[in-house]
């Protein structure tokens, strides 16, 4: 890797403020009050911050002030630690700038947050926010979605789209041009699994947001709420519909959301949040960063499934093998779906017996499985349709396959993760009261296509 | 009534935490001094709940920290207080556990919750809250909707919709199996509605979370937008878009929501949340737990009527009748539909002039009104295609009926409830402005049939 | 004008509780420590106010505790500095009310606001905000739309969607009856474009509520929300799409938004809310309350154009002409619509560096004139078939002219606004994944008409 460089100075640096740093006069605890120097470990930064500091602070100050209450800035790790790349990095964006000589990257990819969080990251790598962008380049029909479909194949604008939409969450596969600049079309994004120029995959800025970067803000909801919402994953929606929502939003500005990494518990906390259930530590499994370990089922695709495919891939195929794949859409927990479920569960006793805790998922999974018996009804009447030729060529023009498209991706999504997640609005009536609709329209379709031969227009 | 001795038994121990134990020993105000004794009165707890909390506190922390935050600790209220029962109670779960001797339910009813509570238990049982479940059940088309209709009357599966969706905010009709353990079918829920196996029907829980069951809580509008919510009934939505929600997602996090029962008035707020209109006290209306007492109008039928039915009833036809009814529908104030509005009135002038009060109600009435003139004009078209057997068997694929539904159950009632809540948004473009191409729709439909003498397929 | 007097009078109120009064007795600084007087200029209010305060404290007692938090009550600004008229005033309520000569109005215009906040009333006029109510009724359709489409044309009922509606975010032409007071029709109403009986236009407390008037409350996000949400322009959802909205629901809470006027600035906060964008000051730009002055484009209609027109014109038409006109839908910033967006990048660079804000900008451009394309082959199509008379004379019964409302008013608007501030699920999902069904249906329906040589019924 062309990074390792890089990689070898972000460890030296890091040494620097884990106080492996010898303190300068070798200074004692044992004649500190004779000498009567103040009691301190070296805790500095690498001298050449100060300059990007003074600088950005008029130049950017929102920056540096973000930087400043960031457990980062108390621990010394500046700009520079971040930002510096080698010359020859694929990241770089100039080698020097304002009188410094260091070469800097304007990104900043999980390869440089992992020199100090590598468990974090290793554990991110093994979820599906990974896929989130390659998923996308790797299907030729999403591809043709965006620049087709929905660009209208326009020479300048086609990419708009997918610019203002798909990668602000998805994340983008970042080019750069000529002069090292990432374009327009691909940055900036803050989605969850931007590719970047050095073959790392993820953003941690996602949830965490640059330069503060808060454990505190990604334990609350609205860091994955601006992601996880609308008409296909309404995930927040849901959290607000629910008990669990409905106890923090009357009180969530009250608890600690600022427990040190691996200590955050019941009583800081009345009612879990996303990262509580999805991340949080308990009694079958340590916290972590792959937010699939714990799910049994795959709710997002055409037909629910269980999760048999242990940890994503998506990642190293790009960073390794230079691959741009779908993943492993039935990544979960290398243990398989029952103990993703054993690992779920072990969060919820903390505040509900183990009757109530079974009683909801077997219904919840019910729920899921009715989803499923809709679906197939509608592959069948579409497969049939398909042999005797009586399907669109544009599916988006094709009531049959556009309402079939909604039934799974908007409707039977909203079902599946409304009920999973304890959230009866979008269980009912934004879920199977659609579905039920979604598949009598589908069989008068069906019907009327099988009785005239042909497809209405 | 079977629960008659655990209700003599909580009765004694009601004496006990509200200070009619005499102090061990005979302490008096008079010699405190003289024997150094700290000045306190009585408060301890069941001894026997010492075991629940020490080993709770381990199994379920969650609980247990709720319990500490309580009004209920504090008054020396604990976990057997409310979960003991007879032996021969129809709630029991367990005769003893771990130890302890104590006959127990994991259910707790509202008969237990009024044993302290017991006028706002009555209030409540006179709102239309407590028609929640039983009224599904009553009615048989809204049975077949939920197992036929939606659940595909899948042998297994069939009870998905109605468990993970209705029963959540309704409240189910909490069935046993033979180790006495409730159902996955019908628990849990936190439906405002449940009718439990003691025959007494709600859930304090919904609004008061457990176990903390904190008046604050109740207070604040999330207490009720975990309901209250959604493309039928927008209730959060509306409040939201009003200036009342305005104000108070502005600064409702610096307000006084800890106020004494019945003590809790401007300025503690400064704009009303839904509980301040619906519930608080104010100079026509003592602060009650009954929501239906100011409402003039019945705006969730498809016709909307004046509320001329007093109390409702559905609560007394099962406790004491045994009965699953649909209750009264027309449930409101006793006095009528004109001291309902002049209650909530009431509440208005607070920080209204009357003629601001008047002149909104006036409109808001006549919004009502316009809606009723929708509506009627589809029912008359609705009639004439009955009579000429021009209406589809299953509704939801009759296009007439289908779109006759959504223009009562969906977009007429946010016309009706955004204009009376003064949310603009819901009252035009989530209401009248979808009615009105709603009623051209019918119009269309019906003149095609009669026209054809047949139903489009 | 003949509200002279009062304004006359109200100058010399404002006079006095800026200090002006000499302090009584004539103590200077020099002499203070010598007589032992408190350092302190008078700050009284009008004697007059203590009758009003008084029993409106009992009456209305949330009106009074508003008031006395508010930046006013501080400065002695009273009910009477704002209430009172002449009795000549078209304004006038009552002349003389319990015991008080003054003669008052229950209604307080902008005018009234711009005796001593002038700078900021003048912006506001030249915002498209004070367009907000007289366009409505300055358009024909619009009036149809609201009293025969959607009020059915009823005698009695016709004006309750208005009322209930539009008029409460636009706001409305406030009529007084033959008593003087405002009627139900037209009041009350928080809308932002309310045109007064004095003929200044505008509502102050539209964003600042009455009656603490406060800064704080118009710098969050829900100050906005309660009119900017919904189909037509989700600005609120949005905003809590975007990273944005994230940062600030994650801990906006945190925040302070107390700032005195002009000194709100990072880091009094970490990421932007509405205000910060269109209003606070930055390096290109002092803070406004012309919330259009920083707008490139105009984004409401059919068709996005640039905002080349300069200042509002529909207040002063109404005010010093007497007229009601659609006013400049292309008012902006006067220099043309490069310096408007210059002066909103001159924000964002306070947390973005120059790429970042650039890029972002290209595609979001691009996203607007890609919707432009879907609009023009609609028009094209309308065009030819009204050429051919296959358009419908009731547009809301007509599905081609229906649908292409639809793209234009709710969708189009919904991919434009979600793009050009960062919403990628209202870019996408609500925005150009439904636009592009929109035009496919377009076609069809084009195609066949067409084809049939009639309109489908």
């Amino acid at each position: 890797m062309r990074a390792s460089l890089a990689g070898l100075l972000a460890f030296v640096f890091c040494l620097g403020w884990l106080g492996a740093h010898p303190p300068k006069g070798g200074t004692s605890i044992d004649n500190a009050m004779d000498t009567q120097l103040p009691l301190k470990t070296f805790r500095g930064m690498q001298a050449e911050a100060k300059g990007c500091i003074e600088c950005h602070a008029k130049k950017n100050p929102g920056i540096v002030a973000d930087w400043k209450m960031s457990q980062h800035a108390h621990a010394g790790v500046s700009c520079i630690d971040c930002h510096a790349v080698t010359k020859d990095s694929p990241m770089l964006t100039m080698d020097g700038h304002e009188g410094s000589k260091v070469p800097i990257s304007v990104l900043v990819s999980t390869n440089t947050c992992a020199k100090c969080h590598e468990k974090e990251v290793t554990e991110f790598r093994h979820s599906g926010h990974v896929r989130g962008a390659v998923q996308i380049w790797a299907k030729a029909n999403m591809r043709d979605l965006m620049l087709m479909v929905e660009g209208r194949n326009h020479p300048d604008l086609k990419h708009a789209p997918a610019a203002t939409g798909c990668q602000q969450c998805h994340g983008s596969i970042i080019q750069l041009n000529k002069n090292h600049r990432p374009t327009p079309e691909t940055w900036p994004t803050y989605g969850i699994g931007t590719a970047f120029p050095d073959g790392s995959v993820g953003n941690c800025a996602s949830c965490h947001s640059a330069h503060k970067f808060d454990i505190s803000e990604a334990r609350k909801p609205a860091a994955c709420a601006s992601c996880h919402l609308g008409p296909d994953h309404p995930d927040i929606e849901i959290y607000n519909n629910s008990m669990h929502g409905h106890i923090f939003n009357a009180e969530g500005a009250k608890w600690n959301f600022n427990a040190a990494p691996g200590t955050w518990k019941v009583p800081d906390f009345r009612a879990p949040t996303c990262a509580t259930c999805h991340m949080s530590g308990n009694a079958k499994s340590a916290v972590t960063h792959n937010v699939s370990r714990r799910l049994k089922w795959n709710l997002f695709m055409p037909i629910s499934k269980l999760r048999t495919g242990g940890y994503e891939t998506a990642s190293d195929d790009y960073k390794y093998e230079n691959k741009i794949t779908i993943g492993n859409p039935l990544a979960g927990n290398p243990k398989g779906p029952e103990a993703a479920r054993a690992e779920m569960k072990a969060g919820c006793i903390d505040c509900h017996n183990a009757q109530h805790i079974d009683n909801f998922f077997i219904m919840a999974d019910k729920n899921i499985m009715l989803y499923n018996e809709y679906y197939q009804e509608a592959i069948k009447m579409r497969d049939e349709l398909a042999k005797k030729h009586l399907l669109g060529k544009d599916m988006w023009s094709d009531d049959f396959q556009n309402t079939m498209y909604h039934m799974w991706h908007h409707e039977g999504r909203r079902m599946r993760q409304g009920g999973i997640m304890a959230a009866p609005d979008y269980s009912h009536w934004h879920g199977v009261f659609e579905v039920q609709q979604d598949i009598r329209k589908l069989r008068k379709i069906y019907a009327k296509r099988l009785k005239t031969n042909q497809i209405e227009d």
